[in-house]
């Protein structure tokens, strides 16, 4: 195996050889990750290009920004899997290689996990599907199914609200990772491969049983009612500032509750609050129950002044909040979203102007220069892998 | 190691010991994943619980249904980790297991990751915190800050709109699982340990990078306007039937838009359309820009017939569409969210009647029978592991 000829400065995930056939989020996310660690990613693509290689953003040159940067680090190999040919090919690859293949895209013939498993007994194949009832699914028609697009959105507001990033993809990439990882792990212990299949709607079925929301529902018969930018069970709104910006407010701990009060001078009046409502406001519980009194204070402090006011009283205490920024005024403001955050890095792609690039999103002692990496021009390396492929004794 | 002793039924990560010291969603969820995978994880609490122990939603007996889902598999044991001996006892019980630990709370004298690494040199340490540079930031801030929040809910609606699931959260967990693996194998290879830290709002940050938005705001200078709920560069949208109820549909391949036009036999007037915009509607892009027109005719189909009947003419079809449900609408018409799907036991946890309680959402060829488990009550294996542990001999 590869394994053994790695350098161990290429991160954790040095030697590990991983195969894909993937399009839009979920798999080729993950497999950029294990990329970012460490890992070969060889990635198949039909001649010219599978589904998702030309969709939006697209650069000035025309290159899919969305493509490029779910594709960096792998490298880039184009074989036409229709033909069986192709898929024998690949095949080969795969089994001659680590015997890890990653794919939402129909695996047939010589790609069918049965029949690499036949071929090479401790193989690792992951299959990401859309439903495990076998429909066809995607992050926005699994947002809708799972309960998420109707509690979203303003209260006053009577329709569904979709997320403006594909959550649900992200969080299946980055689960279907560790599913890999998890039987890379016993396959090292026991030497037995498997098939891993996994379904975009379980995972967020899955998520929303794992925050709670689920057995809410079911343990009281009713849907939890939208909250509109409330947090459920804590205080936190979101704020306006006198030149028009609005910030985010949480308080989830008793620490962050009286840093707020001594920030904004507002403890006499919220004990008044208290008062009236008969609560200690020292809990969750308290505040969430006179959340409005609490929130119409607040407004009236924050209201008062400008966005660097706020920040200037908030700045160095343990407040926790944020101004709200759209994806420009985070390059603009937030230093977090700049190359002086040990994230990110600014580099050129195929047909992509520099960007900032993000390394993979760890520090660890053990690998303290994880570089990020551009993604690979389609079908670069072809040739290479295919010919190393060729003079692989087995 | 106790790996040696596990049983390989267990799961694939069957013999692999994590201790933890966490309190909220991504931390506690990280480890709860790995559990679901056959981790032994033993979570420590202060007497009388953490931070979390009683955050809503709570059951009908009082016990918070956020914390029972996300420890669900651990051991439970009460330390008071605010005194020195606590951590000393902390600190045995992870170096004299796999050295493994995670936490997102503050880990000082013996629990701290150069205290751990010095006291066994192949420990892995996982630290999660709100932000690279100190400040406090939860799920609702990191989603302030990272241009998700602007970018989401109704076009006319001025205001940002918040996440009713913590989606960074939950992307955080399965990233932590991901990087404690990564580590892991390295570990098993090299004999190596390190410390992993990571941050909840790099992980977003991270993640709008990924999908493609903040290098289009650095490339064009600005931040992509709000969309509602229509999906960018493609066709798809929610519609609204003839009963009151609304579907999301989206057409994001050729396949899928064919089986749309049979399905509603819209065929005729598309290509009308098509004409009027002088564009095909044969890609993605030639859709996205005929869109208002697309879906003015979508909508009139859809309105004439109620929810039933829209599901009668896409059944079978390759069209990519679900009706949005709240979560009292899933457990009544989604047969996914049932114990008819493997995802699903339905079993009790202290102080919680039975609730429909996930497995691991993967189907393992190797493990086909991973339990769903249930929560331990707080302390319950306090004695158990501690005096396995006086036990120990290395």
């Amino acid at each position: 195996m590869s394994a053994a000829t790695a350098s161990p400065s290429a991160g954790p995930l040095g030697g590990l050889r991983i195969v894909e056939s993937t399009a839009f989020i979920a798999a080729p996310l993950a497999t950029m990750s294990l990329a970012g660690l460490g890992a070969e990613v060889i990635r198949l693509d039909p001649p010219g290009g599978g589904l998702d290689y030309t969709r939006w953003p697209l650069s000035e040159e025309g290159a899919s920004l969305y493509w490029t940067m779910l594709n960096r680090g792998k490298r880039s190999v184009t074989l036409d899997l229709r033909e069986e040919a192709g898929r024998e090919a690949a095949a080969r690859l795969i089994c001659e290689g680590d015997g890890i293949f990653v794919t939402n895209l129909p695996a047939r013939g010589a790609l069918a996990p049965e029949a690499l498993l036949e071929r090479r007994k401790d193989a690792i194949v992951v299959t990401l599907d859309g439903s495990p009832d076998g429909a066809t699914a995607i992050d926005y028609t699994v947002h809708a199914a799972c309960g998420a697009a109707i509690m979203a959105g303003p209260e006053a507001f009577d329709a569904p609200v979709n997320n403006a990033v594909p959550f649900w993809d992200v969080i299946a990439g980055r689960s279907l990772a560790m599913g890999l990882l998890a039987a890379e792990l016993e396959r090292r212990r026991t030497g037995r491969g498997q098939h891993i299949a996994l379904s975009l709607s379980d995972i967020a079925m899955e998520a929303v049983a794992n925050v709670g929301i689920l057995p809410e529902a079911e343990l009281t018969g009713q849907a939890r009612a939208r909250q509109g930018n409330w947090i459920y069970g804590s205080f936190g709104r979101d704020f306006s500032t006198a030149c028009g910006r609005r910030f985010m407010l949480a308080v989830v701990t008793g620490k962050q509750w009286r840093a707020l009060l001594e920030a904004t001078r507002l403890g006499a009046a919220m004990e008044r609050i208290g008062e009236a409502f008969g609560t200690a406001l020292d809990d969750d519980t308290g505040r969430y129950r006179a959340r409005h009194a609490i929130a119409a204070l607040v407004q009236d402090w924050a209201g008062a002044r400008d966005l660097a006011a706020v920040a200037r009283a908030f700045e160095g205490t343990a407040v926790c909040w944020s101004p709200y920024r759209d994806a420009r005024q985070m390059l603009d403001e937030d230093p977090r979203a700049s190359t002086s955050n040990p994230l990110f890095e600014r580099i050129a792609h195929p047909g992509v102007a520099p960007v900032l690039t993000p390394r993979a999103p760890f520090r660890m002692t053990g690998h303290p220069d994880l570089p990020a990496r551009p993604a690979p021009a389609l079908g670069a390396d072809t040739a290479a892998v295919l010919s190393e492929n060729e003079g692989t004794e087995k």
